[in-house]
């Protein structure tokens, strides 16, 4: 086999068999196809796309490429959840405890923030002492005995993902539904869960700008994992504005502390209570996704929800005692409030933009080897629809560093667009595909 | 500036500048842009295309990424020829003596063989003695002295092409026309000379093979010359069968003295006299390419041609008596046969197959670094439409290496196609454009 041919066949429009694909995935991986030929494929398929199949054996063949976590230790379906990723997205936070004491086992692996986005594991950190990094055993053992655990990635999973991704990165052969797709979904199977949950953020904060968009993604995921035999759900969820008022690690955790106390912002709320009743009902132990709401619902409000995040968090090292004193977080010196310029209505608060402003004040990565400040951020007080006065603080920007605040407040308070007339809040949940 | 945006910008069907195809094709030169982006920038060009005006500015990015040979102290209007390449195409060394025979300054560069086509630099040096080398003052000198002088390209003439096209090789971004095109003409544009005539080769023993592919690529190396301010003409030329009889170095030349001798195959008699005639005209030394033909046979006839020729050899080094003697050619020590199976008309020989027959008796090259048997090839005896009886010699191969010539000879078979109809000889010179 031939990586040229291999090329030509799809720049060609033709569909490339499980040996071709398995040749590139290996090939590139141990680094006998280099980059060069491998960037020309994946440009080839950006524009000739890959049909269900090659989708499926691309996400496959990556899937095999390193380590595949073994879950059979733990009882039960273990179902995963994941977030293509947005801004103030702690949902994982709250589902997770709400969806384990229902008794569905999570075994989850959780990512960094990169650029804008945040991630589980740097949010998971602010909790002084919480360990992400765990051995196999006992994270199985830790699932086992209290039904939850999340870890960060392990080094060895996926690595032709890895490669591929970077080298996607900075050749234009990003935005490929196929190459998205695979790549997200060779990571969710390596990590061995039986049943999937994927949240796709759609709107100005997510990486699928548009709800078609975002559904393309979501089916696709699907056809996926369902070809993987593993029953996969996507939700299609608004990125509009940022999730929630908190954006950054230790102001997310706090809320979503608060959200499991009963006293979370109601798209929060919502959100963790629509992902947690698929996941009951994927897991088996609902007869239905309404049944398995309301039994998130319940365990919510009569506490079961926060007990497990209590024993999750002190499982991992963390100390629990954070969950009713605030101030053991780490503190920021600084805080920046960014006032309305005119009576009015929110019309519109850019996520994008309030990811990359709360980048800028310390809480997220430009690269990969950056520090982040657990304790920086912002705090979005008025959301999209809520009526404002000249003055009136709409945010607070909090951070270590005066110029860093500073320039995070500006750019946050462009975030903003504030008008004369009233404005309906969005359609949090959009769509459901795959139940 | 930046390359992925460049990469982006093409892939979505932008339009690139100036500023942006010289930033690429400079720093890809100068390795600051990395091989895996210039192969997806390529890939995007070969699905996206080029306009007239993008491939006029990469091939002029690249004539200037090195030395750009300055031949204005020849005097007169230098013309160049150039064929894209095909089987027994030994028609330089007919036309150059012809074409300055008749007044056109001839300062050309030549290339190397490589796969199943020659190259004139390795069949002039089948001339014992001969000099491909020269300095710039000797080449030059030469020019004005005798009115004619070939070389081999320089190392540091349009390097960015070099570079370009061996990415292009390996990651299946060859058959592009702007590519294509723009390949060719920086090296021609950088030779120096006013005037362009370019033989577009056309069918089974080209690199296009049908007539509308290679009238669009001479119609966009035409465009390239006008823009650069080079009258450039294309001659779309028969390719479906070898050019001539002799295929391989030394067998070429001898054909080449003997067309010059008044003794040479039809066809090659006709494309150089209709070659040199519009090199002649387009040199300014006839009114008419009709007139520049006449100038041409009269030049064959004569016996003027081959007195350049001489001249020509003996000016770089070569022992001019080989034209009387072709004893002093490198000898193959082993002739072979190929007869015909049955009685007919040849319908067909397949000329890439030749191609490779006369490269797999050594006469070729497979990579650069490869040597070549300047004594090996085939002389193909029988041509379409001629006919043939059962058990006559349709093509000897020739060679040093019994193994090597057995296995050209039968290759060189299968390359004939005898059938039991008539069979029309193909048109020669299909299409001029550019004139």
């Amino acid at each position: 086999m031939n990586i040229i041919d291999i090329i030509c066949k799809k720049r060609d429009g033709g569909k490339l068999t499980r040996d071709e694909i398995e040749f590139f995935v290996k090939g590139y991986t141990e680094g006998t196809i280099p980059d060069y030929q491998a960037s020309a494929l994946l440009m080839a398929i950006f524009f000739q796309k890959m049909d269900k199949e090659e989708t499926f054996l691309l996400a496959e063949a990556m899937r095999v490429s390193g380590d595949v976590i073994d879950l059979s230790d733990i009882k039960g379906i273990k179902v995963d959840k994941h977030s293509t990723g947005g801004v103030g997205d702690k949902t994982t936070l709250v589902v997770a405890p709400l969806a384990a004491a229902c008794g569905i086992p999570i075994a989850k692996m959780s990512g960094r923030g990169l650029g804008f986005t945040g991630g589980t594991v740097d949010k998971l950190e602010s909790i002084p002492g919480f360990r992400t990094a765990l051995e196999p055993e006992e994270f199985l053992g830790q699932v086992n005995t209290i039904g939850i655990s999340v870890i960060g990635q392990t080094a060895h999973i996926t690595p032709a993902d890895k490669k591929i991704y970077a080298l996607r990165d900075v050749t234009g052969t990003v935005e490929n539904l196929s190459l998205i797709s695979s790549s997200i979904m060779s990571k969710k199977l390596a990590a061995g869960s039986d049943a999937i949950v994927l949240d796709v953020k759609c709107g100005d904060g997510a990486f699928m700008k548009t709800f078609e968009d975002a559904c393309a993604l979501g089916k696709t995921m699907c056809e996926i994992g369902e070809s993987a035999g593993k029953k996969t759900v996507a939700v299609i969820t608004d990125m509009s504005q940022p999730l929630g008022n908190a954006v950054g690690n230790s102001l997310e955790v706090i809320e979503a502390i608060e959200t499991l106390k009963g006293n979370g912002p109601e798209d929060i709320t919502e959100l963790s209570i629509r992902l947690a009743g698929v996941m009951i009902f994927v897991g088996g132990k609902a007869s239905s996704p309404e049944e398995g709401q309301a039994m998130a619902k319940a365990a919510l409000e009569d506490g079961r929800g926060l007990e497990k995040l209590a024993a999750f968090i002190k499982a991992q090292g963390g100390n629990p005692e954070v969950i009713n004193d605030y101030s053991l977080f780490p503190q920021a010196q600084i805080s920046t409030e960014v006032t309305a310029d005119a009576d009015g209505f929110v019309e519109e608060i850019k996520a994008e933009r309030i990811g990359l402003a709360s980048q800028h004040t310390g809480a997220g990565r430009q690269s990969k080897e950056d520090a982040v400040d657990l304790s920086a951020g912002i705090y979005v007080k008025k959301k999209v629809g809520d009526q404002v006065s000249r003055g009136e603080v709409i945010a607070v920007v909090y951070g270590n560093d005066e110029q860093k605040a500073a320039t995070g407040a500006e750019e946050a308070k462009k975030a903003f667009r504030i008008g004369n007339s009233p404005v309906e809040k969005p359609v949090l949940i959009k769509e459901i595909l795959g139940l």
